[in-house]
């Protein structure tokens, strides 16, 4: 059977229905919170679709790895570092991260940035080796 | 390279840059408009992402296909069906139709709705020898 999550507010965050709030650890420490609204858990077989919380002045981890990212920015605003140039994201707008591109998200404020990331169901498994969310 | 696509307003519908705006038809005919904001087409060897426009009354093909669905609802109001069940679904909202599944997305109004649709790349492949969008 499929999965129906429904959105909701808590504390002023969207949160979804029956999805764990994780905390995303860098690999300096907690940046924000993590929602696996569907994933390798649920049984997908093919990607993920992630939410992420960053308060003004975090950033994503600064790396690169073989899965790629679709992001849509849902709330705030974004400073996305792809390669070596920056680009200033909205609600609505999209980036594709192409595999082993070096990028960084920063929340650039002044509300707190949310935004959905997609990624292959095996990438997924690995970004949780790499920065466990718990 | 990675891709960034800027979201806009264009005749009170959301655009993304550099994205054409196809006409979503279905075995009846035109059902609504579609926007593939990542796929295939772009390079991307895992995931795609579409976003629909349906306007009130409106529906998706009722179908089932073996690549999987997964939806988040961003403008209006939306009835799913799964199987042999309907789920009122509102923005923000997000519906995971897993492989081979029965279903259907009505526009139940009085908004025109607008969902995010990503599936797996081989899928909007499939997907567009189903029903051509153009």
């Amino acid at each position: 059977m499929g999965i129906i999550r429904k959105k909701s507010q808590e504390d002023d965050r969207d949160r979804w229905s029956e999805v764990d709030l994780r905390t995303y650890r860098g690999t300096e420490g907690p940046r924000g919170t993590k929602q696996i609204l569907l994933g390798p858990d649920d049984g997908a077989p093919n990607f993920a679709m992630r939410v992420f919380h960053l308060a003004p002045g975090k950033s994503s981890n600064e790396e690169e790895h073989a899965f790629d990212h679709g992001v849509m920015v849902l709330r705030g605003r974004c400073r996305v570092l792809l390669g070596d140039t920056t680009h200033d994201l909205e609600p609505g707008d999209v980036v594709w991260v192409e595999p082993n591109e070096h990028h960084r998200f920063d929340s650039v404020g002044p509300d707190v940035l949310e935004f959905l990331c997609v990624v292959p169901a095996w990438g997924e498994v690995d970004a949780r080796k790499r920065c466990p969310a718990e």
